[in-house]
């Protein structure tokens, strides 16, 4: 993510979710609470195997709990991490932007 | 490829790989495939736990063989899924359309 878009961020009164492998609702409580405390947008990231948990938290918080959920931003990318072996692999990482009216 | 299917796909100029449970070198073919035979767009889709194997393909293919491979959408929604029992569930999918200029 460029600088720029890093602070428009922070400026923006945006919270983050990362997906993990709880069970999906314990992410679409997380982001519920972020928008009950006030924020605009909600930004749900997730790497590897958890993408799809991710799509999946995205969609169960739209259906089930807040219907006019808006999808503002969906980007893809790679990200390199080191294994406890000190070997080097690419991983998919999705970040996924929501925001409510 | 036919000459009939040919036709087809150079006047959508969009074709579709979607993604399984097969190696992601596969999809990767697939796409390239799709590009060389003159397409200018391809739809990646994927659903359900194949979500983040989706990702790894448009990364894949955009680190490894075309640079200036350009993600043009992303979008991602639900479908209900009638399972062999005849019970109904909710799955979600991804739709990623990328270009080459």
């Amino acid at each position: 993510m460029s600088e720029e878009k890093q602070k428009k961020l922070e400026k923006s009164n945006e919270s983050t979710v990362l997906i993990g492998k709880k069970p999906i609702m314990n992410y679409v409580i997380a982001c519920l609470t972020f928008f009950n405390s006030g924020a605009k947008k909600v930004m749900i990231k997730a790497r590897g195997r958890a993408i799809s948990r991710a799509v999946d938290t995205v969609e169960l918080l739209r259906r089930a709990f807040i219907k006019d959920l808006q999808l503002q931003d969906i980007t893809i990318g790679t990200e390199e991490v080191t294994r406890s072996n000190g070997q080097k692999t690419n991983v998919s990482i999705i970040e996924i932007t929501v925001t409510r009216p």
